[in-house]
């Protein structure tokens, strides 16, 4: 990748001007901005399936039904769609009062069975609901998306089909500086002229990415030969010039248990905005879905508080008034329990 | 456990008489006789949920519906009953539709994508479809059942609940003897009146197996305390003298494409018979589900047949009527492929 | 199952007749008595396997070598053996900072980073090391074991191998009644007196079971033929007969993070205590293993206490010393609290 | 995203202007030419690694102690490490042995058992062996990776860390242009001169995507501030405009049945080049691994061949030279057909 010598290097040079004159007439006479009503839009599609009911034997939820389908916007190419659910916070008792046949008489009512289900991590009988979605998401969103193993997924594939020019560009009070107190966080925002100096930075070099794109697969996002005389290159390789704020889109189905871990990871202050503002809206759904479920949820999990040995004995030294070595406790767990309990 | 001296057989051997002579009177006055109209029969909220209908824009299957909560007998008190599903082939083409986009119109008929997938093991398409199943089955069945590890499940628990006395009594044509060329399979029947014999053996000790599980709990099916001056013991203890064709129940959910892998294990001649007649509904139940996938998987998989490379050489042969040394083939594929082939 | 009419109930009274005759003169002779040293004993081969010694690359931990194939003894014929291991602390560390690249120079200690990384459920580091058990239980306890899908499994076949004449039979102290209080846990002892009866139940009851297995078989556990006029029948079917509290056996692999969420919950006072005793014997030896993820492990997840909205807000007025309104709280978690922070 | 009015238009213009020349000066006069030796080495640390010897109990396996931590480098940048890994061939007998116990006398030598097992797809006893890899590869390569689900990763994380300026830039004789037939291939190679072309359009372009990676988080990838009177933007937000064919590295931890898997699947043909050279180093690991396996799965899978039940049915027509109605068959098993028994 270094160059060796001079001569060689003249001769790139050379050829990089080139490129540089092609791309640029290339696209100064069929560029980008020509193409804003040209993306597939899938949308008619979408209202007709709206429209369409059928007549089931099946757990139905009123509230999901409104929304099937319908699209949720996220950041600014990016949504959520219901596609299909299996299940109600019914199912989730149904599914228990199996395992605990008649020895349950006690714990009798739905809600208080699913705040104990959930907060004794008895996992399985949230795992007999499903819910499918189809999102649309920045890929550098997608790398961390899928890490969460215990989905199933199916991908739009670069090699197959050719991708649109859509980017994610940040709104502009989301340009923030990196964090100082934390390795993987953002700090504060940048001053409004800065901010938009790097939002158009970050917009002309995913136009120029997806121009380098264009010419390496020669063909354009319809699909015409943008050159008859040239031949373009596979695309399973013209993908490699493209930036990880390009957009691409699954469908990716879940059972609710594996939902709630997506979701205390992502629905979470420590969680990147990007991703963030998809659990926001994943949450929406899931209130509609299984409302008893996410109450317990939001109280056992999302706000509720886990103290280590050492925070338990804090704690109570300090319900107690007694003395406590703070030495005996990690800076972070001290912070985060002053925090909790307004002890600042 | 065993005995050091006599003295102490002596002792047992009267413990143990006084202990048959107790718990036949026991029973003979309450026997088990008795309590065949008390098993616990939610027939009546299964029928009351299967007149329920509701509206939904969710993709239905008509031939689903119909068999909604329907008791599928299976064995002598065992059954299979359709609780819920998610998708049908249209779910699985649209899936694999979001992977392929636009390139894929070559392959553009639902039946030549679904063959497509199925054949060249794209799994995730058919990932996206779930089924929900209710099952009563044996403990020995469970046992080989729960192996799959990738479907969810939700166990009655014996810790919590008192079993049923039911127990799987084999009919008296698959009482078979162990197969001379297999070493886990069945051979030939046995004589009626030996296999009598031996069916009454099982009854007999199934039923004196479940007096002890009640005398050791003190407490009858009907949750009854059997002798109020005595104590009985845990729920959890008193199951260990339960035989293994005791019937146990569970709630199973599994996605499509490891359904398909259940039953290509279970639904074959290798299989245990009692596991074999529960994939074979199961089977009936995928055909009325996705009969795209259900003949592609018939086709590909279930009557499918793989050569290793010496069997491809050892084919070729075949075709070209050359020698074959066949010395370099397995005794094993040899015969399966005389088989396949119709060679003998 | 059910009898119909007197006289059929008359012929199967006479056939039980038959065989308990047959049976008992059978056992009468070749009893189980004398079985007692022919029990198949791999002790031999794991010997000389720990005499063993390679010179390896790999990272290696001393205090495992010391236990490696070595028996700990379980119940009364259980036992864990420590078949294979990969990694130490220092793998999850090392794997950790992959992820965390050059970004992580402030959580420079090892000892820190384990603690951040349990404490903040980041979980894939743990993932990175495995460990490999054989264990020998009783099938009650092996069918709770199995309930955890994300291990490796390969058991013992009843359909390819007779079973052992092996059963487990609880200690006096351990023959307790249902808890009140628990609807799946113990209460209270039994009399000795009581409780002895109970065990030689347990104990007539899985030999008798036993009988009838081989009896089925027509075979005996050295497998030469009983009978030479009798055919035994298959062993899938035989073992339909055999008790929960009957020993198998599988070799367990499993990943640390998967591990340490197994023994969070079978390490419990709500865990049976037939398998917290397996529980207990892995804890040393992943205490013997990464030493500093166990300590982290025991002050994070086994000591530590979480606490709902609710339950930070109840903690928060104890703290504050204001009013309380203990209706808001469920007595679940009052209780739970009350006896944590010693309130009472 | 598309631009409304020619005002606006022009300002964006002008900034576009301001930026290019800011980035331009700022990368001719630091730029990335000077910094070939700088990227971080872990060589020393490897080869540190390499010469510690421990002695250990456990199953050992000389061919790969010799490779262990020995950089395979593939592609431009890439490379396959082996970290650990736990048993050999034996291990996957010894586990089938628990499985099938005494029962198995026939079938007793390691190879037959194990041809036996992968060709009756018995996957448990393969899932008993794990490896452990450290692989730096293309983020086109790693979204394709890590669709495998069923293994362990940590991944280098951009959040937390800078990248470094790697980039896969594919041989000349490896641009290739789209398949005619296979929606997701390669047919055939460029012209050397046009393939020049496109590899250095590619390599601009990815070395302008790292300076404006640089020029938004306004440092170096020494870790070193660019401009002192500006601010940065966080991380997680920069790498957005990194390319696909930026590298990154993780851990990876996966059982030898699940490698077979993602083997069967990656040194395929139809597969992508670039993954199929990681497949390549990965098959010579096992080979030298689990020989006996290796063999089989050759035999099995990678050579071997499916027919579906009218593919069976063709080439008996062709044994017994029968007629066959062509039309029953797909087009596509007949080319498979045709080109694997050679009939052409």
């Amino acid at each position: 990748m270094i160059l060796k010598n001079k001569k060689k290097l003249k001769n790139i040079i050379y050829i990089n001007f080139l490129i540089k004159i092609y791309v640029k007439i290339l696209f100064e006479k069929n560029g980008y901005m020509n193409l804003k009503n040209k993306k597939i839009n899938n949308q008619k599609e979408v209202d007709k399936l709206r429209k369409q009911k059928f007549k089931t034997g099946r757990v139905t939820v009123g509230k999901l039904e409104k929304i099937l389908y319908k699209t949720f916007n996220v950041l600014d190419h990016g949504f959520v769609r219901l596609i299909d659910y299996m299940g109600d916070d019914s199912s989730i008792v149904q599914a228990a009062r199996v395992s605990y046949g008649k020895g349950t008489k006690k714990i009798n009512q739905d809600k208080n069975l699913i705040n104990y289900l959930l907060s004794h991590r008895h996992s399985t009988p949230f795992e007999m609901n499903e819910i499918k979605l189809h999102v649309k998401l920045p890929i550098f969103v997608a790398r961390q998306w899928i890490r969460h193993r215990t989905a199933n997924v199916n991908e739009y594939s670069a090699r197959y089909s050719i991708l649109e020019r859509e980017f994610y560009l940040p709104e502009l009070k989301n340009i923030q500086t990196q964090s100082d107190i934390n390795n993987q966080g953002r700090g504060t925002g940048l001053k409004t002229s800065k901010a938009k100096l790097k939002r158009e930075l970050i917009k002309k070099h995913s136009h120029n990415s997806f121009d380098n794109y264009s010419y390496l697969l020669n063909e354009n996002e319809e699909g015409e030969i943008i050159d008859l005389q040239e031949e373009g290159i596979a695309r399973e390789l013209a993908r490699m010039t493209l930036p990880l704020n390009s957009y691409t889109q699954w469908y990716w189905k879940i059972d609710l248990h594996n939902l709630m871990h997506f979701l205390s990871l992502r629905f979470d202050p420590h969680a990147q905005l990007e991703i963030r503002v998809y659990a926001d809206i994943i949450m929406d759904i899931m209130k509609k879905w299984v409302p008893l479920t996410y109450d317990a949820f939001i109280m056992h999990r999302m706000n509720g508080f886990s103290l280590s040995s050492t925070g338990v004995e804090f704690v109570k030294s300090l319900i107690k008034n007694k003395k406590f070595d703070k030495t005996s406790i990690s800076k972070r767990e001290l912070n985060e329990i002053t925090k909790r309990f307004d002890l600042a």
